[in-house]
Formats: C-alpha cells, structure tokens, sequence
C-alpha cells in the first residue's frame, strides 16, 4: 500500500494538536500593553508544545520521503506515535503552569518517552518492509539518535525525583538533536540522485 | 468520480474527532507525579475513544484501497458514517465517568451499531458500483465480519438492561475482530499483483 | 491555476464545521438510558447543522468534478462561501434551544441566504473561467436550483417574523432540493465519456 | 523535496485557524432578531481574524504555485509562519472586546509584524534554493510589497502608544495591499506558458 493517506491523516492530526493550546490563550483583562504579561505562562507553554510536535511533524515528513511501502502494522505503529503526540499539549500545560516540579518533570518526560518509543517502532516497522539496500535503511542506519534519545528520556525520568531542572536540561538536549532532521534522509536523497 | 477528495474529507473529519477528548483532558491541580491518577477517567475514556475511531479509519483505508469509483450514494452513506463516528468520543466519555452503568452502556451499544450499520451501508453501496469480478467483491465477499458485529452490537444493548459488563466485553470482541483489518483486502492485493 | 489545494482547504474547513457541534454535546448528568433525553435539542441541532453542511459539501465536491481551473476571484468566492457555512452551527445551536421563535429564524434564514448567495458567487466566478461549451457550462446550466433558493430564503426571511414556522418548512424544501446533487453533474460526466 | 505535504499540513493547520473564533460565539439569550446585536463584538472579531488569516493563505497559496523544491530550512520557516498566524485569532479577541486600546493595538501590531517577518523569511529560504531566471525569482522580485509592510507595521507598533486608531488604519493598509495576491505570480505563470 502507498503512504499517501497515512501521511495525509497524520498531517491532519498533527495540524489540530499543534493548535490546540491556542484554544487555552485568552485575551488579558485589561488593556494595556503590559498585560499581555499576564498571559506568559500559557503563551510560553504553548510555544514549547508547538516546538515539541512541530519536531517530531518535521522528522516524520523527511522520513516518510524514502518510504515507499507500508502495511497494517505501519499504520497502527503511526496511530501509536499519534496518541503519545496527543498528549503532550496538556503535560506542556501542566508543566507551563507548576514550573520545574516533580510530577509535571516526571509526566513530560513519560510522555515524551512513549513518543520516542512509537517513533522507534514505527521506524522498526518500516525497515521490516523495505529492502536492506534501501533508501530507508541508509537514511536510517544503526538509529544512534533514536537510541540516545530513549536513554536520555529514561534518565530525565528518574531525574525528575531529585532535581526537575536536570530533567528539563535533557529535555532541551533532545530537542537539539532531532531540531535538524535532514543530514540523514537529505544525505541519502542527494546521493541517489 | 474518484474517491480521492471523499477519503481526503474523511481524514480531516476523523482526525477532528480521534482528538477532540484530548481537549477534555485538563493538567491535574497539583504538582506531585501521583497527581496525574485524578485524571484517570478522563485519560482511559479518551484511550478507549482514540482506539475506536483508529479501528475505523483503519479499516475505512484498507477498505478503499480497493476502491476504484464512487457517486453521490457512496458520498452520503460515507458522511452517514462519519455522523455516527462523531457520537463516538460523547458516549465514550459518559462511559468513562459512570462505570458500567446501563444508560451509558445501552447508548454506546446503539452508537456503535449506528457505527456497524453506517459501514455496512456503504460497503454495500459500494459494492454496487464495482463488477463481480472486482478485488472490492472478492475483499468484502459475505461479510461475515460485518454481519457478526452487527448481531453482537444488538446483543450487548440488550444485555446492557440486564448485566452491563457482557456488554462491555461483547464491545472488546467486536474491537478485537476488527482490530487486525488487512487480511482480507491485503491477500487481494497481493494476490492481484 | 489546478483547484486541487482550494478542494483540500475547503476539505479541512468544511471537516472542523461539520463537528464544531460535537464540543456542545456533553455526556448527561444521570446513568439512565432516558437521560440521554436531557441532550435532546442538542443532539437534534446537531444533526440538523451537520446535514446542513454536508449538503454544501457534497455539492461542492460535485461542482469541482468538472472544474479545471480557478483564479484568484474563484479562491476568494470560495473563501467567502466558507466564511457564511461557518456560521452555520451557531445558528443552528440558537434554533435549537429557543425553537421556532422570530430571532433565530429569521437570523438562520440571513445565514443560508449568505451561503446561497456566495455558492452563487462561487459557480459564476467558475463560468466565467471556462469556455461555454465546458462540461461546467452544461452541468451548471441556467442554475435554476441556484435561483430559486435564492427565492426561498428571501421569502422565509420576511416570513420569519409573521410565522417562523412556514420560514422552517421552507428551509427544508430547499435542503430537499439538493440532497440529490448529482444530476446535472453526473448526467455531464456520463454523456462525455 | 517537493512541497506537498508542506502545503497539505499548512492547509490543515490554517483551516483550524481560521475557524477558531467560531467557537468563541455563541447564540444570544434571548429569541428576538435584534438580540444578534449583542455578539456584534464577537462577530466583527470573527470576520477580522477570519479575513487576516485568509489573506496570507490565499498568498501562500499562490506563493507555492511557483515553487518547485524545498528543504528543511523551508519547512521551518513554514512552521515559524504558522505559529505566528496562530496568534491572530487572540489578539484579534483582545482587540474586538477593548477597541482601539495602546495594548490590544501593539500587540496586535506585533503578531502582524511577526508573521510578515515569517513570510519574509520564507520567501528568502525558497529563493536561496531556486535559480535566479526561476519563475519565483521573477515572481517575487525585490519584493516591495514585503518590505512595505513590515515598515508599516513597525510604524504601527509605535503609534497604537500615541493614538491607535492611527496603527489600524495602517493595518488596513496593509491588508488591502495584500488582498489581491495574484498580480506577481499570475503574471510570471501565464507569460510562461
């Protein structure tokens, strides 16, 4: 089968979950320009949310570029790594809201754990299907990333019951690392070409 | 006319409504990691929502991976589907904050066999639009699937007014037969190729 | 221009109107199966604005089965058309729960006047594209439906305030009349393949 | 990479949106035609957010017309668009409940400023991958419409602190040099065929 609805459907996912902390951003009581300031913390939550989901949004773009294949276990891999995505609009709320505690640390880094799992799966099950000597399969290689980053989430997990902010710090490390997505996938389409 | 823009429209419907309980979903008012068990209810009401409607489009993309032609029938007993799958996410969400309660029970039984019933409609709607010798006829066959759903959905109302829990398990049977959609139109595939 | 993004756009709008009523519906207060009676005007202005938009969309799929172009007057006769649907479902909801009273007829009649008239907007801007032996010319025709709609709402507007309910039975005259979109598009269609 | 699936989820994302402020209205208390003056705020609110939003989709839209590749650069500058288009519908809110206010009018004078800075920098992140005798090259020129608005925009910012109403008449400005889009890309995509 192409994967051509499945991407249309998780861009239509993705496109509500990206904008559904914009429902929570109320105009500030007052009228002056500083009252905006009342709304920081929710303004701040969503942006952090809108990076979060705009980065795994991007990663799975470039990747599904080499898929040229996919079955039923793929669509339900990506039905998986949707619902994980779903969540992280309200733990980033809960996160916003509280500052760097231990539940909402803990929380975020259980639900950025479980998008990083699905991803690894989905990825999983997409090599199952394609050739060894593949685009995918040379975009992919030995997942290094992909590994690094279950680990690191791991880690801020246990993390957040000592010092939240060490989780948070990891957090941001992983976002560094899946920011640029291209080097494997673009690397392999240039070189095909 | 072709399904392209009926399928397109159904992605963006469906994945309105696979998400529209996250929206329910509220970070917890404290800040320790225990905190997230108050929002048990509404966490497993949205899960049970989220894998209802997936089973569905699932089954809706395979279905139509066999699809080669539509008209305006096809069009209405398709958005008659959709109406049914929106009721999904309220029914689940009553459910979720009673228990196994016969009204809610009873209601979920009559929106899933809305569901069944839509699905049927269409696949038969559809059925008369492609020749005998069509993959879709040879994918779909007798339908047992289709009409065992139907008999256990009315089942499961009934019972609703006598035990509610034999109906929540008829529901997990149903889910489990549909759960794996591909067999059918995926050995036709094969096979045609 | 190709119309295929304007079709996608009005795609996911028409997808987020069609359910904006789902977010009214809240799951009733009680565990009885009769209390599902407590959301019963709900419900109703529920299905009643999500036919009312489907009916729109329907004809707007068949009416872009025989566009080939558009121009930057067809994207903003689109988008006007989608502005009047989106109020729909507010109309709707206030119907709903007053029942046949002046405001909310009257005010529904102004909307679906409002869609009338951009819909209108939307096939003249089209014609005006094409050459007149096109397949759009012939399907659309002297658009007969068009104009009497038009008519009816007019007449429902100014009968709103002497007797809501006659206003009512028009609009579903009109809804009557284009259920059934297919006709002059798909006698088109046939006739030149 | 072609740009399909940018646009897709950029179409995904701007319908939501654009319809966002509808969920905001509700229907009025009473049953009388003139009780629909009591959501006049909310309603011109709408239809402002509503025209903005459209406005940079309609471009968008055309933009995309004339490009033929794009790269991760390009996807982010497109997702950085998108968040700041996501912040009309707010700041159109604050504006339609205080009027012409110093703090809804800076503000909203920043959020304008933001996306067209957005859509600058998407326009140099697609030039910087297309030939210079390209059809975007020719269609975008040395972008004096660009440039115009962000100046306008900056000198809105610093007088909605001296008299507002000034800094709106400055965004109508701007939005009318924007509404008809298609003079550039429509010129360049004829004089080419």
């Amino acid at each position: 089968m192409a994967p051509d609805r499945l991407t249309a459907f998780t861009d239509g996912v993705v496109a509500i979950l990206i904008t559904i902390l914009v429902l929570e951003l109320k105009p500030p009581l007052g009228d002056h320009f500083g009252d905006i300031l009342d709304e920081k913390g929710r303004l701040l939550a969503y942006l952090l949310s809108f990076v979060f989901v705009a980065i795994y949004w991007v990663n799975h773009h470039h990747l599904f570029q080499v898929v040229h294949r996919i079955d039923g276990r793929v669509l339900w891999a990506n039905i998986h790594l949707l619902f994980w995505l779903s969540l992280t609009p309200v733990a980033t709320a809960w996160l916003g809201r509280t500052g760097a505690k231990t539940g909402p640390v803990a929380t975020y880094a259980v639900v950025l754990l479980g998008c990083a799992i699905a991803y690894t799966l989905l990825t999983l099950a997409l090599l199952a299907l394609h050739e060894a000597e593949s685009q995918l399969h040379q975009a992919i290689g030995d997942d290094r990333k992909g590994k690094l980053s279950l680990l690191l989430y791991a880690v801020a997990f246990v993390l957040a019951f000592i010092e939240p902010w060490i989780s948070i710090a990891l957090f941001v490390v992983v976002a560094c690392i899946w920011f640029v997505p291209d080097r494997r996938v673009s690397r392999t389409l240039q070189s095909s070409t």
